[in-house]
């Protein structure tokens, strides 16, 4: 936005074009949209997000998002503490909850180990999962994405977990739900072959 | 976004999927992206949008957003203010002045005459347009986009003004530069041949 453009609309829109997927154009249009909205409606805009940011921090225990110290899942007495399914983001735990089936606990890692950009055991919360792992735990489930670092991650964590004498497991892989076999990629298909189940 | 979320975490998402173009889906994926952004930042992005909305105003002129009471092309002595540029929203301003060779001064309508959503003459910034026609102002130029409501609002308003004997014109129709004639659409092709000039 050039310099006959009002200084602050033009740092509100580069505010927006910091956001993911938001290129400067749209960046453009939303300060524009919020000049047109009412004063009351962009003062709750702006501290929603702000309080979002300020409150909300990850669970003692499984590393999720929560408001409070222990996020509402740990703090359900009827989940199944000796389950514990490990995924990368908390935007997984929404997935799964969303699809239901799940009656354990989540351990959120915040990210994948990947060489490549440098993130290595410490900078994901293994070391908060292998705290977890007390004499309780009976099952933990690898359920990150089925990618080259979810899977160099589910790899390396099942082979520290191991020596403890816990079981570990990945979520299935196959052919997704609705979909159509010519439109697979090789590799889904091989394993849709592979893990076949008797009928 | 379920219960098992912090209310603070949904109360963001639900903020930002009140701005346009953004679905409950991304509007998610931009609060998990703001609770891994440093505070400080969350403070500017928070406060800069706020700040934005305060501050910038209409041009008591030309009706353009500006943070001075006067906007920035309103006050420059060096564009023509007998030569005014009549569009529909703020955006086209910038869209004009990025592409340059005008000289002249603007007004922004702030929106369309369009009967179907209800908005007539009262409700867009025509009353501010006529008082600014003083025996200064040479031409007009409607610069409203080339749909139904663009066309009906340039009439409309080149209706009011033409009795006043100021010139009032309209932007070209034709091929967009760059462009292939087998794509063109018919209006446009019809459009370009009646208005061909000489070589």
């Amino acid at each position: 936005m050039a310099e006959y453009n009002p200084i602050p609309l033009v740092s509100a829109a580069e505010q927006f074009a910091r956001l993911p997927g938001i290129g400067m154009k749209t960046a453009q249009r939303l300060a524009y949209f919020i000049l047109n909205q009412p004063v009351e409606d962009v003062e709750r805009f702006s501290s929603e997000i702000l309080k979002a940011r300020k409150s909300v921090h990850c669970c003692n225990v499984c590393q999720n998002f929560t408001d409070t110290e222990k996020c509402s899942i740990c703090n359900d007495d009827k989940r199944d503490k000796s389950l514990i399914c490990v995924v990368e983001a908390p935007k997984d735990v929404s997935a799964m909850e969303r699809a239901g089936g799940f009656n354990g606990v989540y351990h959120v890692l915040h990210g994948l180990l990947s060489p490549m950009d440098n993130i290595g055991p410490n900078d994901i919360r293994i070391a908060e999962l292998m705290k977890r792992l007390s004499g309780d735990v009976r099952e933990v489930i690898m359920a990150t994405n089925p990618t080259v670092e979810g899977e160099t991650t589910s790899s390396y964590i099942s082979r520290m977990i191991k020596p403890l004498g816990i079981k570990v497991t990945r979520l299935a892989y196959g052919l997704p739900a609705g979909s159509a076999l010519e439109f697979a990629d090789d590799v889904t298909l091989q394993r849709a072959l592979e893990n076949r189940n008797e009928l």
